[in-house]
């Protein structure tokens, strides 16, 4: 596969938001968002989202996305805000509310951003990470669009929830957590249909609500499992936990889309941030958090696997390889992205 | 079995506590706290703990529980406290922190209680349902004793975490999500050892760190599994949120136990509120759960299942009908209580 700087994918994503109407600066930071996610290997959720068929560039194009949205602060409390997001692009809404959980954090300990009306957001990791580069704990959660099955239940209610704390340590790397709340990521589905891979039982329905193990049954289907798979296996927590960030995310601010079509865009977010030195010295918290995610790697590990690994770990190794060596691109990714910048009139300048 | 009246059950278990040099009010709140298990059926996290050989009442005895512990906030923010626990139970720290960080939320909008220097406070969902009954959306977590295997791993590192959240519903039943973030919590194998039931594969391992169907040596190698149970099925996320537990209850404390000697008694706990109305009209939140939570629980069920429920509702049931007709209780338990009462001077009227 070639590989392709990650500047360069941006400034060429960020030139498509501008062809859409999206202001510069706003632009940017979707653009940085996206790459971000591909950086990470969390391919599902990076630049593959901005072709002519996905729903970025079409949501903008059809109306559905507002590229010029007066985001507001509706309500403004001690430690957290309201945030109406006008239907704007999810990763300029929610860079822009992330920043402001931060700024309460850091004027009162711990600081949360609630977001009604924004539209999909990318990767929870960038705004938990957001607060980490600012040596913060950073907490991100969204909702997302009915594709999940409770447990015992034959249809989908509700999205894949994930949710994403990321906390710093000292020398070591950090924590960073960013999980969907079902068994599998809905990215993962499509990775093995494009590899012609098969999936596990327990991670998708198919259509009359049995277990599949084609991954393309169940991306028709939409009924992804809860963490957990099975009542035995403990999927009723999955499909808790993925109910608590509705309520945080849809039930508060009031964009609740569990019950929405699929199709709908609206999406509802939670963030949040906690200045750790309000609570403890901050060499203190991050010697511990050392020691600790030190002392996990060490566990000793099964005969078949090299070694233990702590929420982050293998991303940031993906980070730094791709920061340095550029991100693969499939070939058809690349195609897809050559007849956009067609399309928008973007130069059209990743080495293929 | 013979059913207690849990009125009955509280006022002994506070002589108890009591007759271990516990001032009566803390003592009713922590007899509250335990009886409130036994009505849900938790019965792990009930008064089968206050027996002459488990932790409550042998760590008093022992001075690893202090009775009259001066429980101090060491810091407050606008929305926040850091509570030093003083080596308290648990079940008493716990009360008063999680008031703490109900107060805040009044205030602010949201608040939050940190906690460092407990002991092992019980069920989390009581906890979380003490916002619930004044209106609030509650949350609490709190680390717990190793016991749990990070994935690829062949040792315990840490404990079974559990997260609750609470929220409130209008008409309907309210959400209370209350689990560990392992597939099975440590009572489950405690509930198939006393019945003589195997246990599935995926809930624990055995001491040369393989699967094992036998509760008590399950038991006894002390090697749960996170939720997911193995890579494939997701357990690198089950041990993520537990370590975001511990982060969020230990490290931001200053009580990590995540590294400690299983049998060290101290704990960390994090408590939450959420003010509804700062947010949003509390009557249109309550709608909005009433109908998700409604249509949740109307989803079609799999051909072998009565119906689809929502976290907290088999709770729930239980807990109406033993508040009504009694909690059962094991023989072997009610000789438990019936040797306590004897030891301690406890008047024993339970009926048995």
């Amino acid at each position: 596969m070639v590989r392709v700087n990650h500047k360069k994918l941006e400034q060429f994503v960020s030139g498509v938001f501008q062809a859409l109407e999206v202001p510069a600066p706003d632009a940017d930071i979707a653009a940085e968002v996206l790459v971000a996610a591909d950086l990470r290997g969390v391919d599902s959720h990076g630049v593959v989202r901005v072709n002519p068929r996905s729903f970025y560039a079409k949501d903008l194009k059809d109306g559905r996305i507002n590229p010029k949205p007066d985001i507001k602060v509706v309500r403004d409390n001690a430690a957290s805000v309201l945030v109406d997001g006008d239907a704007g692009l999810g990763m300029v809404v929610g860079h822009r509310a992330m920043l402001l959980a931060i700024e309460k954090a850091r004027a009162s300990g711990v600081g949360f951003a609630i977001v009604r009306n924004s539209r999909h957001f990318g990767m929870s990791a960038y705004y938990s990470m957001m607060a980490l580069s600012r040596g913060l704990i950073g907490i991100a959660m969204t909702n997302a669009s009915r594709q999940v099955v409770p447990t015992f239940g034959r249809e989908s209610r509700y999205g894949t929830n994930p949710i994403s704390l990321a906390a710093p340590a000292d020398k070591g790397r950090p924590f960073v957590l960013d999980m969907a709340t079902t068994t599998a990521a809905a990215g993962k589905l499509e990775i093995a249909a494009r590899h012609g891979n098969k999936i596990p039982v327990g991670w998708a329905l198919d259509e009359n609500a049995q277990n599949t193990t084609d991954p393309r049954t169940g991306q028709k289907a939409r009924r992804l499992l809860p963490l957990g798979s099975t009542r035995e296996g403990g999927s009723h927590k999955g499909y808790g936990l993925a109910i608590m960030v509705e309520i945080l995310c849809g039930v508060l601010s009031g964009s609740v889309v569990a019950l929405n079509e699929a199709k709908s865009p609206e999406r509802g977010h939670f963030f949040g941030a906690i200045d750790i030195g309000f609570f403890r010295p901050v060499e203190e918290f991050k010697a511990d958090m050392d020691q600790m995610l030190a002392e996990l790697r060490a566990t000793p590990p099964q005969d078949d696997q090299e070694q233990v690994y702590v929420a982050g770990d293998i991303e940031q190794n993906t980070a730094e390889d791709r920061a340095e060596n550029g991100i693969p691109l499939h070939p058809s990714i690349m195609e897809d992205l050559r007849v956009l910048g067609e399309e928008y009139g973007v130069n059209y300048d990743l080495g293929s």
